[in-house]
């Protein structure tokens, strides 16, 4: 049994898996490593052969396994990075295989649905933590992420009631050395919130793609040639994991709706401004929303402190 | 008169007026004023007296006017570079101050609009050449501008029918020697696709912010932390100028609105789908719109050339 003997100075998991080594997994793989002893031995698990081989190449891991239940074995910690609609099925082929005290999570962006596929198949031995690091790029795969990914960002815990204290605090811990931030929050208002800062946008820009994916093939050409003016930024957000964000909106369907209603409800009312041409009306809109964006900048949350392989601006 | 003694080499033209010193026209003006002697005197003129000042002081002009007439007298190329709505009495105030054979352009959003109420007000011995840089952030005012912005980036001259071609030859060649790619195209279908490039979604931008601004205080501020996971992209996109957006709704509303119907019909079938959870549905618009990122990037409209003064990244 793990746990025992005292660890190392500055050690905080004996042995960590991860469970999926895409763009989140690989970027906490990297980042895992720059922190020298923090983990001692970090086992990769993933369904892919090809992303399996890639973290070998990249020394992801220290070992890499085809089967979650071997990655967890003797685990102090496991993180899921797959799609959510995965966490049903990983949870039951690694359950029985996690050590007591073994602190299990995640890092998906809706947080009710884990706790609810997961908790029912996990041994009462185990710390259920499910997080969600607010971070990330378009980009899928283990070459695709960096260690830097996470610095200056927030990771959110929605652990459900009566959970350990001290398995929150150990993994909040190793976040925090990789550079996050960590927010313990309810999952019920964690789901709320992203469905606005996150997933109604998502939603919106593929939509809004797809409208244009419609179009006869000239202006779809010439859309995409002056993309610069706004539509850009959408088509980056769009790019993004269709399999992940399938999941994430039938995972968060009631907070995605409720959102969706509202939006949809603003929506109509500004076209019916255009319609009219009530100037006011847009003006007035058009400055409020200002007051946000001043928001953003001042919490820092405008630019990523992380490496990022672009730069953008936005325009008329 | 002007035009009458040969100019300089490399001059394109002898006197050169920019109404309105903001973003687009102080960007405008630095990268004139970067190629030596290809315009001789630039007169620039603003309605905002700090704005002016600001001009002065950042050496933007040869020479500051308060009023149009008095920046565009003797000049042969006027480019009015101020919100669409103020098209009509600029025009209309300069009239009888342009010299024959002026060139009048202006820089905004929309092609029709300006064509409509511009041309009844200008004398026969001007050509008109409206025009539109796809360039631009979410900044105003004259300290927002630089040189690079318009590097690589398309502007579209839209000359109604009959413009003398010269006309259009000359100012395209001042605009490719700034860097920006010249395209030539029908005002009607500039109108149509900038609809889909840019005014949607602005106007989607706009109001999703909106929605975010009319949620309680402890949300709103929860959706600004965490406002990394997509919603920040729209933010700054709807911090743009809200008096500028405003004429542009209010002049492109055929186009807007038609483009919105059909956003909107796409939107409710994805609610309907999520709804009653036809993942299917989800994942194939979720796999189309890549190629779309695809095209972009392989256009290099991904990645402006240009300087800007923020690094980005969008995820879950």
């Amino acid at each position: 049994m793990s746990g025992e003997a005292p660890k190392p100075e500055g050690m905080i998991f004996r042995r960590m898996a991860l469970i999926g080594i895409g763009h989140i997994g690989s970027s906490l793989a990297r980042a895992i490593r720059r922190e020298p002893d923090m983990v001692g031995h970090l086992a990769v698990s993933d369904l892919d052969p090809e992303a399996q081989r890639r973290a070998g190449e990249l020394g992801l891991a220290d070992s890499l396994h085809a089967e979650p239940a071997d990655a967890v074995a003797g685990a102090d910690c496991v993180v899921l990075c797959t799609p959510v609609g995965t966490c049903r099925a990983i949870s039951r082929a690694m359950a029985g295989h996690l050590e007591p005290g073994c602190i299990v999570s995640d890092v998906g962006s809706v947080k009710r649905a884990p706790i609810r596929d997961m908790a029912p198949n996990l041994p009462d031995h185990v710390h259920l933590v499910p997080g969600h690091p607010v971070a990330g790029t378009e980009h899928s795969g283990p070459d695709s992420g960096f260690a830097e990914l996470f610095t200056g960002r927030y990771w959110l815990l929605t652990p459900p009631e009566g959970t350990d204290p001290d398995a929150v605090e150990r993994l909040a811990g190793l976040y925090r050395r990789i550079g996050a931030m960590v927010e313990v929050m309810d999952a019920e208002y964690h789901d709320k919130v992203l469905a606005i800062t996150s997933h109604v946008p998502h939603l919106i820009a593929y939509t809004i793609v797809g409208t244009a994916v419609d179009l006869e093939k000239q202006i779809q050409n010439d859309v995409i040639r002056f993309s610069a003016s706004g539509f850009r930024d959408f088509t980056r957000i769009a790019g993004s994991n269709p399999i992940m964000w399938r999941d994430i909106f039938l995972n968060n369907r009631e907070a995605v709706l409720e959102m969706l209603q509202r939006f949809s409800e603003d929506l109509t009312a500004l076209q019916r401004a255009i319609r009219w041409g009530e100037g006011e009306t847009l003006q007035t809109l058009f400055t409020r929303t200002r007051a946000i964006r001043r928001g953003v900048i001042e919490a820092h949350q405008d630019v990523p402190p992380s490496m990022t392989d672009r730069q953008d601006d936005a325009d008329p």
